[in-house]
């Protein structure tokens, strides 16, 4: 098969997502068909893509395939996310659990997740398929998901344990992103291990600034449910460093419960954004230098910079 | 490596099973441990191993994995049905849904997903793991859970609905551990599709015989959740039959609802039974008629009988 460049493949990997959102048996069609109207950037796929880049800039033709599955697993994780956390929306939509029904949504995460992983089965090269090892990647998620579901409203909860919760929620994902498109370029075992890094830190990054956002965006530029992630009992960093620097809130937390307004407060006066964008930047600065050791031409590496960049939030658009 | 015997290969499957659900990492441990204790016949991994057989009665190792595989799937499904049901038992033994509360049944029943699915990718031959194509019958199973949810409650339902609903539900898994076993023996493509009819039908009499079961044995011997398949708004044959045959009993199931004490009446007015096992019967003859067109040892013939035998209850230990 014939090498892509990147809009095609990009072209292909929206086309191969939505064949398999509406493509499927009549039954479960109009569930996922709900579903693929509220496609978000892509940067999972992306990153697939940018890493599977060879010399001249070319992509395997398979990380089409695996950019769709992991966008797809991407989406499936959502669905069942959505029921854990009792969500009514996400990226300005109804949920599927708020619209039909909380089994339903079990039944289509799990039919996603089947989906996904036929649609990276579909790679060709089988020596490939098997490299990807996609499945560890999906328990890495299913343990990052439980880790927070068990540590819910828990305010003595530690930023150590915090970051271990959101590399696998996260960071899991995204390292598999990186890796899979660097075995599609044929990287070598110290590359792929330098690519797993990129996608570890920038997985990092993309959770931290998205909680950084739930503290300081409205509704409608974050386009996320209209609870916080603090009325959700997900206690994230700009609150945990308030709890830490603050002792007479964490007692009023540990003994009277708090309000989103004391939350806020708090966060305000221990300065927790900033602390949260002082982490941000520490991996930043690691997945910049992780980057930068990389065999790659400088094309490839300002696109992988971009990626950064993009998930650190300082950059709007891809 | 070395062909084993089948008993060699059963207790290695167990063992398989076993090392997967006490040796996850040990935030998922406790939930897993909590299933892992009340392990069924193993029906599934049972046929993948008699399908493996070749003309010595020797199993390709590969079939170890393949079967606990499948039989770490069917456990998925069960923690994810029992999560759509709102089940509080299982064999007799209370739910992860129940015990550990819904969300947590999600997120494990995630877990064990990807747990089959790594155990299926460690099959040292790719072709043959290639060959599986595991995935596909995952998607049929989700399917014919959302049909059975969707039709939860429809005294409407047909028998010819029915059937494709347990066609997904239950029969795909068993198509799966024949298909499964048949691609490890090296069964050329037309015995493959014989294996696959027969482990279809395999798995519809496995289902329908569960649904005379329901009606016609105490919670004790059955090990059965309290509340019956009515209780739960499952609509199964011998009822569909009393609906379909009873014009006044169905006038009342339409208008005003019907009891349990209702439904069991009008199943035994219908012979509800007795035309379920006219059907199971059926299915029982073609099943019969694939395997003695199968070009496989005498012995071998009789032991798929015997998964048969066992499926429609006429035999009660294997």
């Amino acid at each position: 098969m014939e090498k892509l460049a990147y809009e095609e493949a990009y072209e292909l990997v929206k086309e191969e997502i939505q064949k398999a959102l509406t493509k499927s048996p009549r039954i479960i069609n109009d569930y996922l068909t709900h579903l693929s109207a509220s496609q978000g950037k892509m940067i999972r796929a992306v990153s697939v893509l940018i890493c599977a880049e060879d010399e001249d800039g070319k992509i395997n033709p398979n990380a089409v395939k695996a950019a769709a599955a992991i966008e797809i697993i991407h989406l499936a994780s959502l669905v069942h996310d959505d029921v854990i956390d009792n969500s009514d929306l996400r990226r300005g939509q109804e949920t599927l659990q708020k619209k039909y029904g909380q089994r339903t949504a079990v039944i289509c995460g799990d039919f996603l997740l089947s989906l996904a992983l036929k649609t990276l089965s579909a790679i060709p090269d089988g020596k490939q398929y098997l490299d990807i090892r996609t499945t560890d990647y999906i328990s890495k998620l299913c343990l990052g998901e439980l880790r927070q579901h068990i540590n819910n409203n828990n305010v003595n909860l530690s930023l150590t344990e915090y970051i271990r919760i959101i590399s696998g929620k996260t960071a899991a994902l995204f390292e598999a992103s990186f890796f899979t498109g660097a075995v599609l370029c044929n990287a070598s075992d110290k590359e792929l291990k330098c690519y797993k890094q990129i996608g570890n830190y920038t997985g990092l990054i993309f959770q931290l600034q998205d909680d950084c956002l739930d503290f300081d965006n409205t509704i409608e530029t974050a386009k996320k449910p209209v609870q916080s992630d603090y009325e959700q009992g997900v206690i994230t960093i700009p609150l945990i460093h308030a709890l830490n620097s603050l002792p007479t809130f964490k007692k009023k937390a540990l003994e009277q419960g708090i309000t989103r307004e004391d939350v806020n407060q708090a966060v305000q006066d221990a300065e927790g954004l900033a602390f949260t964008r002082k982490i941000i930047k520490k991996y930043y600065n690691k997945a910049e230098q992780a980057i930068n050791r990389l065999h790659v031409t400088e094309d490839k590496r300002g696109k992988l910079m971009e990626i950064l960049k993009k998930a650190s939030g300082t950059m709007t658009a891809f």
